[in-house]
């Protein structure tokens, strides 16, 4: 049984700080689990100042209570709830829900972590502190300050925020959205989202999960979040975004809200749907709540008012839906009962003057025609508009689908005032969301459709484990050589240590004369020469660097003569140490970085070099562990991915070389916990086949001082 | 006096095809017209079947009418239209508005000609036909088939669908939005939006105007637009912007979508709003109808939601806004009222329990408070919440500064259902825009400062007068040569026409010998060699060209042997007439094209050269006339302009003299008629000051075939 069962079902709940005072939290909360005694199951409110509250025995403490409880909550002043959680412990309670505020959102970090303590002593799993509670339809449970909510429903909330949470609930009484759990998160000392996520993945009563973030503790979140993804579809809102919206953040829950390139990146990779606002959020939510999967993207559009047709054909291609080609037989029908100015297009145009029947006719059609997966009707209020009347048509399809378990997504957009507002409350609580406008609308079908066709790509582990073994027992193997490398992770020792873990790096030798720097280079064709001097800083303005030379022995000694006269020149007391020969790689620059982000962990990042990074910031960020898959949709996400696949006659790059120093890159990072960065800049990509080089690299280690 | 003062305030209106039959749209604009007589306007139904309509004396032709008409309007079949025009202009009317669909719209083009004829022929102005009517709601006139509609305010909307004026209309009853005058374009026989504008540009009683677009006529639109835009937002909702979408137009009202690039450049230009869809245009008419100027982008947020806060704090960043750094004074007074619990920032966090006196306070002091230029407030119904009496304190301050003649514009995010809908009609009623998420208020602000801060930037002529001249006078003096040149407008040709133009192009000879070939060489400085054979198309294949060679004696005998090679190896019977010396040019490559499109005339497109235009796309697109500050701002629109700037230690490019082919671009178009297309491909650009080199070109003409 999973951890959380006392949380959400729990048989026996104690509330400590339970008053009949009107106004105080106790009170809010005693009075919402009266629901829950009623029901049958066991109340026990505890107040040192009572005997009784609302008729039940009310104890001075909780380890006076002589039955077993499931579950404690906590709404106290935030001093009295360390000795409380002691108590608890002692009782052997298992379950808390701590309401109480206080601690870490107003700076009162010490008592948190005592408050922590405590609870991870006795192992007591907790939602809070500094929450308005959690509540669960199904089982009569409303543990929270919240004001009566009883819309029963298939949608699970998660909020970070008490308000948002409140607002959410109102609105969802108006929208007619049912609800199975609401949590709020709170400080989140114990329990955090992945948790909930898993424990709802087999809730049979949770069919669309939604969260409002606004910052996470770690990245457990992704693998939860991937893994419900695929059976329910979750719905995300993360706050602080902006430079503004963090600082907000910060001064409201004291969270933190992080890097957001790097939070989308794990939404993307959880594969949740990263809403930008609220207003999303509850378009989510209305559609995902009530309509079924869609087969595939081909919608059909009925209208009433031409201009919406258009814009809905516009957000039809914006948001990647189709409009289907209707088969002839709908198109035969469709000619005998529409006056001959409606053409019989999608969207089908009824005409203004477009009756409930000529409606009707329609819905029948479409639901026939195998070539229509997703149906969305726009209604305007015209001289005829009997908009009551086509609703009701709308839901007696719907129900009709049902019964032939042929379902199809539909949804609504009702344009208009006080003259439809009715009908969009009618069609909302028959299941149909109903929309103010259809851009939103499709929109809504589109993400649908896309939870739909939603398939876990990449989690293919095979190759990723293949390189973790690699590297693994690379590690054992050099275990000194490693260790030196690292100790001084300048250039040339970062290089080696990739080297070392199966990257390549270009060739290179030190010639002392020009009979070595001859045999070098034949041995390396086209080369690079460079001088050796660490006293010479700027070669290439010295004249000491020579790309691809014709003549070996001329660019050798040219190299040697350049650099004598940089020293003499500059004054320096310097010594030349030879000619590094190198080989000379052509190949596509990419720049590949990894970093830790505080919350999840290592996050790997390439982009093309050049303009591409610097000027276009052009790169695309992914989060580790990587895998081959993982890496290619990385990879094509970049908006320059286009010349990787070979643009203006040239050929394809070995996309597939870069997507193995992903993986090595995450791996390394995984290998390796004392890497802190590695930036490699550039790495050259062959063409197809032929791999690529590391041309420069830099590898960062924690503790070390640059 | 405007032409267009017939059709929105005349004195006397004929209605031919007026009826008592019910369903008729005759009878349903008799009705609508009854108003305007009972304010003392003269009404003349004209029907042969009857004396007499709703007690009024019915005329069987306008010409038995004695009086002047100011206006007529027909809503009789189609085919009896141009007959009845005939008549009207025998009777002298000079304004039509023709409701009476079944022209082009339904494939009559025909009919639509000979009706457009007669309108011509006596120049009667005319709006239509397949229209809804025309209503002006401050002369009593509604010459239209709509219900009923008397929400008299300061919004005029002209659409060019009846269905969604109808549903933007039974919007505004439920929002109390407004309006001034409303017009149905229908098929635009004669009237179109720029002359609309026109006339709406003094109108008193219109305060912002809304547009609904499937396609223009012309491009006349513009200049109309971006002179009203100075004195009164312009707000256009243009459908058929995809593929998908400009289907549906065409099968709507037979318009054209056209190219939406081109339409988006135009509206750009236009400095309107060019939103995305139905809901955004309603959003922007709440807020622009109702608030004042905004005279910073420094806003204050009020809520007691924190969540909330931050979500508005995001958008804040997200739509150019910035939050308000509060005065000392607010600081210290905020503190005085507000919980502990509470920082005092912006956005400013009331704590879930904030009561109306909390809200008023902080009303109060940011009222006063000089670094606060426009105010958000959020609510979301929380326990001790009273939203009605936070509305009517927001109302109240409102109204304190209109007494106080600082205005500052307000608006609120109320979220919620049924606990804020009374709150958020109430705020809708008295004036202050409502919405139902921060994120959708924030947007709405923004663009009232956008619109704050418009300036017409781009209309200093005198450059582009001067090219103008320029290039007119070259027309003059070289009549001969210019028309041989496009005549046969091939790659050399059109370089030369160019280069007569103004435009620099590479200097070049085509030498015989060694010696020539060294003599040119010397005097261009660096130079690139080529083949010159019509027989070898290849040239860089075949061996033929020679990018900056060091010694030009050499080069010139590789390509003439590489030459015969080619020649001798494909077995053609070629000659080789030379080798060419050209200047070698080194700059950014740049790619200028211009077309003529078939709304908005000629259009001006810039881009990078290579991948940037090939790859990424990155064009940026201008509508003739091109003034050196519009050719800025098209070119700073480009994702990749920071390359120009110089990057990477280059230096900056020389963007002005870009800027300068941009303007000679636009001017020859407009002074050659013949030329359908230039393509400048590349331009190199040089350092900034060093002008740069049009390095290859094509220009097309009309009616010749290539």
């Amino acid at each position: 049984m999973s951890e959380l069962e006392g949380i959400f079902n729990p048989k026996s709940v104690a509330l400590i700080g339970a008053t009949e005072t009107e106004g105080k939290v106790g009170q809010s909360v005693m009075k919402n689990l009266m629901k829950f005694k009623e029901h049958g199951g066991k109340l026990f409110p505890v107040n040192r100042k009572y005997n009784e509250i609302y008729g039940i025995k009310c104890y001075n403490s909780i380890l006076n209570i002589e039955d077993a409880i499931d579950l404690v909550i906590l709404a106290i002043p935030a001093e009295y709830t360390v000795d409380a959680m002691e108590e608890c412990g002692k009782k052997g309670i298992k379950s808390a829900i701590i309401i109480t505020a206080g601690f870490s959102e107003s700076d009162n970090k010490d008592l948190e972590l005592k408050l922590k303590n405590v609870i991870d002593k006795y192992k007591i799993r907790t939602i809070g502190p500094n929450c308005l509670g959690v509540i669960n339809l199904y089982s009569n449970l409303n543990a929270s300050f919240s004001k009566e909510f009883s819309k029963i429903g298939n949608i699970a909330f998660i909020s970070q925020s008490g308000a948002i949470l409140t607002a959410l609930l109102d609105i969802a009484e108006y929208s007619n959205l049912g609800f199975s759990k609401i949590v709020s998160m709170g400080n989140k000392i114990d329990i955090q989202e992945d948790e909930i996520l898993r424990y709802l993945e087999n809730d049979p009563n949770t069919k669309v999960i939604a969260l409002y973030i606004e910052g996470l503790k770690d990245g457990k979140f992704i693998s939860a979040a991937k893994r419900i993804s695929r059976k329910k579809p979750v719905i995300v809102l993360k706050s602080g975004r902006s430079k503004e919206g963090a600082k907000a953040v910060s001064s409201h829950t004291g969270s933190l809200a992080g890097n957001s390139e790097v939070y989308n990146a794990a939404f993307k990779k959880s594969r949740v749907f990263n809403v930008e606002g609220f207003e999303d959020l509850v378009n989510l939510l209305k559609i995902f709540s009530v309509q079924p999967r869609m087969k595939s993207n081909r919608i059909a559009v009925v209208t009433n008012a031409g201009g919406f047709g258009v814009l809905a054909a516009d957000s039809v291609d914006k948001y990647g839906l189709e409009l289907a080609k209707f088969s002839k037989e709908t198109v035969l029908e469709l000619k005998k009962y529409l006056p001959e100015t409606s053409k019989i297009s999608n969207p089908l145009d009824l005409i203004g003057d477009a009756d409930v029947e000529r409606y009707r006719h329609a819905f029948e059609l479409i639901e026939k025609d195998k070539n229509i997966d997703g149906l969305l009707v726009i209604l305007t209020p015209q001289g005829m508009t009997d908009s009551l009347g086509v609703s009701r048509e709308l839901v007696k399809l719907k129900n009709y689908m049902i019964c032939k378990n042929e379902k199809m997504p539909i949804v609504a957009s009702f344009v208009g005032g006080g003259s439809v507002m009715e009908s969009r409350s009618y069609l909302q609580e028959k299941g149909i969301p109903a929309f103010i406008c259809p851009e939103l609308a499709v929109k809504a079908l589109a993400c649908l459709y896309r939870q739909s066709i939603l398939r876990d790509k990449y989690d293919s582990p095979e190759y990723l484990n293949k390189i973790r073994k690699e590297v693994s027992s690379v590690k054992k193997d050099n275990h000194v050589l490693i260790k030196e490398l690292l100790e001084n992770p300048n250039e040339s020792n970062s290089k080696e240590f990739l080297k070392l873990n199966g990257f390549n790096i270009p060739k290179k030798f030190v010639a002392k004369s020009v009979e070595e720097a001859e045999t070098y280079a034949k041995s390396l064709g086209k080369v690079v020469m460079k001088v050796v001097s660490s006293n010479i800083p700027h070669k290439s303005d010295a004249g000491c660097v020579i790309i691809n030379p014709a003549n070996i022995k001329e660019a050798f000694e040219t190299i040697i003569k350049n650099g004598e006269k940089y020293l003499s020149e500059k004054n320096v007391d310097g010594i030349i140490d030879g000619v590094l020969v190198e080989e000379y790689i052509l190949g596509k620059e990419i720049i590949i970085g990894a970093k830790r982000d505080p919350v999840f962990g290592p996050v790997v990042m390439t982009g093309l070099g050049g303009i591409f990074v610097e000027v276009l910031k052009d790169v695309s960020f992914g989060i580790s562990p990587i895998t081959e898959e993982y890496a290619e949709e990385i990879i094509k996400s970049l908006k320059s991915y286009k010349i990787l696949e070979g643009v203006r006659g040239e050929k394809r790059s070995d996309i597939n070389y870069l997507k193995e120093l992903m993986v090595r890159v995450g791996v390394l990072m995984e290998v390796y916990n004392e890497i802190l960065e590695i930036d490699i800049n550039p790495a050259f990509i062959k063409e197809e086949g032929h791999g690529g080089i590391v041309g420069d690299a830099l590898i960062v280690i924690q503790n070390k001082l640059k």
